[in-house]
């Protein structure tokens, strides 16, 4: 099967939508806490978590135009901080929930069933039920004008799990405790293991 | 265990690396292909595409300064073409391969033991083996100034796919296919369904 640009456009909608998302893959399923000024608390699923560099740590999301991502831009840029949390597999019905577009003001942690949890170093809630917790720190927005999408960098300022997650190397075995992974808009997984592989160098 | 961004700057560089590279979590491995204009083919595994949107389809991709993805990203900006492709598990050593520093002018599709397939549709060349190839075109390059990382968007020009995958929604049926997932520099993965949601509303 073959679709081109113009097979793209005149796709329904809906169906494009999920064509394209899904199209795109398998990736982690992060939810990312924030608080407003006033002091109400967001949590929003996002799907877009992305690896910038090692040192410093920074990490990329990408927000939509959409209003349930702009209450999580709009306590991001008022207080400068978030967080970012992995669920387990067995949250999924609730991480998923959170996507539910509520008003501004209600906390998506009471209705999905998630527990806040708060540490000195943030501001903004992690959620307790959360496998990996990491507290980000605001660093620059940089609009993307081709479809009015923004990237909001942030820098790791800290990270907690349970210390036996991490390899000898510092790899973090996320699969081990089957941490959530989307792909589109609605569809979870779970990583099985294929293997690791050393540095590759070329062939002589 | 919890890190805070002392403990992460102190860290040894490789551990430091590998450690935050595999916190980012699960993402789809993408084979890139391009064609230099002399005609020299390249072929680079990534594991950053990002959904920038669907309407019109627009993907990401994070290129760091690095040697490697330099011969890939200059090969985009002369060409302003590049094709994006998925590989099953079974070829997971193969796609790690690409990231081997050959000279430039080597092709890693000998290298690694892929086989280029050419459309009319798409100068650079696709990965013969690939479940789904992706044929893009080049938009805009947006530095990450922060890091000096670049964000390469292109718009999807062409998908070819087995009509099979494809849900009657849409859906993009990767995992029946054990399309190849990656976390961190060396790790692969396929992707165990837990299931699909329905789009979520408010609980009233």
């Amino acid at each position: 099967m073959i679709l081109d640009k113009q097979d793209l456009e005149q796709l329904e909608q809906n169906y494009r939508r999920t064509f394209v998302n899904s199209l795109a893959g398998f990736r982690q399923a992060v939810l990312v806490g924030t608080s407003s000024v006033e002091g109400n608390t967001n949590l929003a699923i996002f799907n877009s978590l992305i690896h910038l560099g090692a040192n410093p740590a920074l990490f990329g999301l990408i927000s939509r135009p959409d209003r349930v991502q702009r209450d999580t831009l709009q306590n991001i840029l008022h207080t400068k901080e978030y967080t970012i949390n992995y669920v387990g597999a067995e949250f999924y019905e609730k991480a998923h929930h959170t996507s539910a577009r509520y008003e501004r003001g209600v906390s998506e942690f009471e209705k999905a069933g998630f527990h806040e949890i708060y540490h000195p170093s943030c501001s903004a809630p992690f959620v307790e039920e959360a496998i990996v917790k990491i507290a980000m720190q605001f660093e620059q927005i940089i609009d993307i004008p081709l479809n009015e999408t923004i990237l909001i960098i942030g820098s790791v300022k800290q990270v907690e799990m349970d210390a036996s997650l991490v390899a000898p190397d510092g790899f973090v075995n996320l699969s081990e405790e089957n941490v959530l992974i989307s792909q589109g808009l609605d569809a979870y997984f779970v990583a099985k293991t294929i293997g690791r592989l050393p540095y590759a160098k070329p062939l002589q």
